[in-house]
Formats: structure tokens, C-alpha cells, sequence
């Protein structure tokens, strides 16, 4: 069991991943702008879970899973930037341009990842995952059909979100460095491409030939 | 049956691409920056493949399939870059910087593609594809267990491709845009990393909840 911040947790996707995390068993609290935003998506999931300001659930978690659409990122970490101390900070934000999100535009910094180290210093435990995963599929208890990329240059931060994703019900695979969380978050354009040309309904990626890796729940 | 010429053919991936074709019915010729080292290579792949230097094939092909490592891209480009007339060019270059092979280090253009692009100008039918197919899976009659993404701002020269690979008995998928080409040479940096930590012969990716996509041959 792990304490748990979701930072934006408002939103498709925060909601979606504290509604996992609590369903699992984990100690979960929703954060917000408002705290009053928080209480009323806090309540709409299931009992017991918390709520606050982001500020307030990222600052006594183990955990703070970032959650914010892209505009929101820099803001968002220098909200919590003060507070998150020695927890390991998971940063899902993909860089989407709208209104062409099927492009792959990636900032010149690399990655919102290089971004998100920019804003939070070298001394936070950054970690990056869950770009390739939608939201609407995440929110329902059926099988995400989806590996979780996990990236990170702190191989035991890395190690502890691969493990808390998997106890999710998604396998979680290491993708290497925090530099290469580009790849996931260049990724998120295509599977919107896909979506449209293929007609499906929330595509995503299985990697294939791996044979030590986290089994598929 | 179509007429494509390997620029970079006596290399791992493009002799596999060439057995590939030639076993499907496809007029094969291996080019190289010597005729000598085209011709060795295409008398150890199947009977009735061509050979020349890059120049030469490169400019008797409906497709033009490049196949080099990239330090060799732009003097490559700059081979064919007269010749290709409307044929189009199939670009499989990924931007690895050896040592670092395991981390995602794109180019300032954004991606190989882009740099192919400003090479061969605007009037260039040019495609991105293989990117993320190891070559040693290909060289094997055996099923190869990863999509293939083909990008183009070119629809009909993109169409075209997915269709000559999945007459390889590969399924292609359209991936966007040129500049998409961006996701999966990063992607190709995850393989190598998987490949490392998962003790995978190969690891490749597949995509997931598409409706009507190619099937998987």
C-alpha cells in the first residue's frame, strides 16, 4: 500500500489513475488548484479518498503522479516544486500543440520530461509514464490492452513506479533514461493519428520478443 | 511486382529487405557506393538480383529503398538525390550517436526525415519506414512480430508503401506525417535498451484496438 498524490486529479486521466490506485488498495489523495475542485472529484471516486490542494496531497505523499494538460505543466510543478522533498514525482504530460495533435512536436528542450527536470531542479526523483495510455479506457476495470513506459535516470524511483503500475493491472516496462521519454510522448501523436485512420477506439502499443520482462496481468 | 532498388543493400537491414523482396516477386537490385561490393552482395542473396552502384539502381527503381547507418546519410542522400526523379524513396535511417545507442538523441531537424527531407528538397517522394524491424529477424523466413510505421506528408506515396510491405508478409501502418518519423526513430532507442534489460532477441512493438488496419499477415 502506497501513498499516493494525484496532482491535476480532476482531469480524464487523474481521475481515471486514483480510481485504479484506490480500487487497489492504495491511499489516495486527489489534488487540485482549489481545494474545493478536489473534494468534489475526491467524492465522485470512491470513499476514503483524500483531497486538497496540489500543494497539500503532493507534499505527504510517497508518490505524486502529475496529471495536467500540457499548458498547466510548468505552473503545476512550480506548485509543487517546494514540497515534494524525497517522494518520486511521476510526470504524465505528453507536449500536445493543439489544435494539430496528430503532429509530433516535441519542445526544443526534447521532451516535457527535459522540461519537467528543468522546473523541478536535479535533486527531485523524476520519473516519467503513462503517455500512451487513454484515459477512457484507464477508467473503466476492464484490461488496458497497453504497456506503461517508465522512464527515469533514478533506476530505483524507476524500479518503485514500474511496481506500483503493475500492482495497477498494467504491465509497466522500463524504457530507459529520462532523456528517452520523448520516444512515449512523440508516441501519444501517432496513436491520436491512429485513432482517426484506423477507426479505433483507444489505440495503443504492446512491445513483443521481451522474455524477462513483467508479466501481462 | 514492383521495381526496387536497396541504396546501402550489402548492409544487415538492407540484404534483408532485398531476400525479402526477391522472395515475394519483386525486381531487386543492391546498390552500393562500389559495384563490386553491390554485386558480392547480390550473388549471395537470391538469384536474378541486380546489382550497380547507388546512383545507378537508385535511378531505375519506382521505389528506393535507403539503407545506411547514419553517418552515412546525407552523403548517401546526395548520391541518389539527382537521380530518384518521382520514384519514391523509402528512408529506414535512424539517428543513433554511438556510443549512446540506448538513449534517444534526435537531431536538431527533429528527426533523420527531416534532415532527408531538406537533402532531397520538396519535390522528393519521400517515406520513412523500418525503423524499428531488427535486421537479423528480417533476414529469416519466420514471422516477424512487429508493426511497421510508414511515414509521408506524400498520401498516395505512403499508401503505396504499406502496401509493398505488407506484400513482404509484414503488417505496415501509416504512422502521420513526415515529421512523425520522429517517434519511431526515438523508439528504435527503447528497442536497444529493451533488447539489454528484457533479454530480448529482437524486441518489437505492435499496435493494439485498431479496427481496420491491415491485418497481421
Amino acid at each position: 500500500m502506497s501513498k499516493v498524490a494525484i496532482v491535476g486529479g480532476t482531469g480524464a486521466l487523474g481521475s481515471a489513475i486514483a480510481k485504479r490506485l484506490a480500487n487497489t488498495g492504495h491511499d489516495v489523495a486527489i489534488g487540485s488548484r482549489s481545494a474545493e475542485s478536489a473534494e468534489r472529484a475526491a467524492r465522485e471516486l470512491s470513499d476514503g479518498v483524500r483531497f486538497g490542494t496540489n500543494a497539500r496531497v503532493a507534499g505527504e505523499a510517497e508518490f505524486v503522479i502529475v496529471t495536467v494538460p500540457y499548458t498547466a505543466h510548468a505552473a503545476t510543478l512550480g506548485e509543487i516544486k517546494d514540497v515534494v522533498g524525497s517522494a518520486i514525482v511521476v510526470d504524465t504530460t505528453v507536449p500536445l500543440v493543439p489544435p494539430k495533435v496528430m503532429r509530433v512536436q516535441l519542445p526544443a528542450a526534447g521532451s516535457a520530461a527535459m522540461e519537467a527536470r528543468q522546473h523541478l531542479g536535479s535533486d527531485a526523483r523524476l520519473v516519467t509514464a503513462f503517455h500512451n495510455v487513454a484515459a477512457h479506457r484507464l477508467a473503466h476495470d476492464e484490461r488496458v490492452d497497453c504497456d506503461v513506459l517508465v522512464f527515469s535516470d533514478d533506476l530505483a524511483a524507476r524500479g518503485d513506479v514500474v511496481t506500483l503500475i503493475q500492482s495497477m493491472g498494467m504491465r509497466a516496462l522500463a524504457g530507459g533514461a529520462l532523456v528517452n521519454s520523448a520516444a512515449a510522448e512523440a508516441l501519444t501523436s501517432l496513436l491520436i493519428f491512429m485513432n482517426k485512420s484506423y477507426a479505433a477506439d483507444g489505440a495503443g502499443i504492446r512491445f513483443t520478443g521481451l522474455t524477462t520482462a513483467p508479466p501481462i496481468p
